[in-house]
């Protein structure tokens, strides 16, 4: 029995992960948005507070995903390749300011799970995101005036809406701090054993080589709509700020693991 | 923060997963296969051994689900039912003959994450079987000489195809014991931080209500393919046995864990 | 070059259809619902009328489907299965009542091909219905006091949901009529050649076999959700009447064209 | 009742098509193969020659479209992006040399709808293709050395693969001629009334500003994979040349039609 997460088998092929170094590189559409201090703290545990500002962050990703340990991840797009939309809200964590994703959806196995054992909340979804063309006229190019849309659809539902009308081009420096900033999960595997408590641990992910490229911002919109299987519809967005468009990439190491809170 | 599994949220809705019990009904075409000793014990972990018997079990289920605690499992078709493929071996655990389940797909998010915690190795996949009709010739009736196909595909690729065609209707007491045994599995959650130790423990499932209606028995045909991204296509079959046909019914209430001899 | 539909390949394995007679088994849920003759006239061509009557249905259909000229629809469950949802408004064709549909969605490509070439203005659109069970609590049984659900999404939107609770069982003589009248299809291919007209005629499909077998009624519910890429979010009900849980069946052997008055 | 194509509605809002023109940008991944003459007028009707070259291509496209009557395309990129995977065999029509597409497949609705009413033989089917990055480790650069790779799965079979692993730069006038001659398609709706003939006839489109960006060859691998429901797996392959990366934009502003050979 060889792997490294389930399903083991004889020659560890089945594993659905193999252990990082895990390398990312993407495409992102982010949109500023502001909720109240109660609406963020009711987002978090009891033992993590709200940060000092109440700037959060919704986010739509096209990720290609690569592992030093599985080849399959580049030579199979299907395995490597992915979209995801999230929101983060700030937190502080190991004595600095860090990002908090309550809800994340995502298009693809792999990154499922390995979110999973992070602590991402990932469920499935299905995301699409804008594409910047080369040339033609069959999409916009990357370009100020142009503008680029996220949407996310879950169990039927349309769940959040995104638009970004690109008015100038900006230095990296100019991302929003949420984009980088570390940040700390809830790792919890639930025990359907009364005797066995649940795995239950926070978790601040190790990143290496964190990079950003070209970089746009603009005009925004944001939508988050209800549905009975989520809470996102619910939060109250009191002001939407500036979009972005940026190219970014890291490479994660490994996570430090903090105790966390029983529930 | 509310909930059982993540997501958690204010009200707790957002959570994939509510506790137990779970209740489950299904129609299944299984098809009894043997390989060799050595074959079997390739699939199970080194304290779990081959059980008395090297007749296995390739099953397709389309199962309706519910919870006590949520009742969106029925108000919404699409959250609570869904399709599974998945294969049995034969081990022995907590003193008893028992089956074991090395390798599950099934199409269903919360299906996935309810299997995950359980110790279930379920992957996503596409799962069709033939449904029996209550007229007319769009489909077989479930009748004797009619014939029902299960399909699996996962990442694009075909992974097993079997078919039964009903030579006979049997009692309940007729259907392969493994398919009522006791099911122990690895409860197993990675862990990227070299600090903490991987969640690992073996599982087995305290069912009860366990009830199988109408079934029929055939003579089967059954194929495992190849593909990257696993190993079913490496089982070597050595004969298929008796096709199948039934209708079953369980409820799941909790699980008693044992230790796993760490990998 | 060989085949019935394109495409066109040397064995004709490739065609996505092969010709009639198609035959047809399906479970449907089916809500009766009332909308104003200018509605439903709204909702037709100039050169059909509106019916005696304002009742229409929403329907809910999980179908097998065969044709004579290809095993394949039985032998891979996912080339012949498919579930629809669609909507049937009152008219008159060739001399008496029929049915009209506005709107239809298809989870299957057979399906949304052989209906495209009837003149079902059919779409792609995932389709969920509560199925019976036969035993245990994972769901409902087919009886009085149960509830059954069918969703439709198109495109990430909700688009329609129907609740029946089964309150009776009935003879299949008392269910609606516009469920077994004939329909007027209005077949239609574009064209983007200035100097070729559209194929476009009336249709009526040509139907043996028709029957229905256990049936019950009982009390429902019905919502049109609106969506950018529809109008059936548009549709104003008047009331909602009964719902159904029926099995059907039918053979369409053909159909009958009638010229149409251009758009 | 308006629009341009089923489903008809009172708005037109429902219709899958409005008119062109539509604009079309995309990044391709195309390796050109050999067949036997034989083979590729196995794949043509009889009023259709195989050209003067045997020199096919395999395309994977991953498109951007818009279209000036529809704004939906654009601000929802779930209905303007798809991807596209087909083939192209060398033929003569209206004098020149010409492309033809025995068999495409495509994963959005309006980009099926948009062929099948030009004579495109699509098809459904899940279109995977390696992207390229921007900054990072996640994926191949759009560089020399790097390796680009596209799949094709349809009804859950394996069908195609490909990979291009990029040695040279070239100019857009080095890129295969059959990735931009004009295409011969057979426009086909079959008819299941016998006394109405199915709409048949050839029909090349009418295309403007095409145009070719940045583009890179290299050595290359291609497969055809069999499935039980095409004839792609049928084909013989003789060689296989080199490896294209590029991107490519056009509009198609309509089509001139001209008699074909009943089958």
């Amino acid at each position: 029995m060889n792997g490294w997460s389930l399903p083991f088998s004889p020659k560890g092929l089945a594993s659905t992960l193999t252990p990082p170094p895990w390398h990312y590189s993407g495409e992102v559409i982010a949109v500023e948005f502001e909720m109240s201090r109660e609406q963020i703290a009711a987002l978090l545990p009891d033992d993590l507070e709200v940060g000092d500002s109440t700037q959060c962050l919704a986010i739509f990703a096209d990720w290609s995903s690569a592992a030093d340990s599985d080849p399959r991840l580049l030579a199979d797009p299907r395995r490597g390749q992915y979209k995801e939309a999230f929101i983060v809200v700030p937190t502080r964590a190991d004595g600095g300011p860090a990002g908090r994703v309550p809800y994340i959806w995502v298009d693809n196995e792999v990154a499922h799970s390995r979110g999973q054992i992070q602590g991402f909340p990932k469920k499935l979804g299905e995301i699409h995101m804008t594409k910047a063309v080369a040339l033609g006229r069959g999409g916009p190019k990357r370009e100020v005036g142009n503008t680029f849309v996220g949407t996310l659809s879950a169990m039927g539902r349309l769940l959040m809406r995104a638009s970004v009308t690109l008015t100038e081009a900006i230095s990296p420096a100019q991302l929003p701090p949420l984009l980088a900033l570390p940040q700390v999960h809830t790792r919890y595997l639930p025990s359907i054993d009364p005797e066995l408590a649940p795995a239950h641990a926070h978790s601040m992910n190790i990143l290496t080589d964190v990079a950003a490229g070209q970089a746009l911002a603009g005009t925004a919109t944001l939508e988050f709509l209800p549905s009975e299987h989520e809470e996102l519809g619910d939060l109250g967005i009191t002001r939407v700020g500036k979009g972005y468009l940026a190219s970014i990439a890291m490479t994660l190491t490994g996570a430090k693991t903090m105790p966390a809170k029983p529930f």
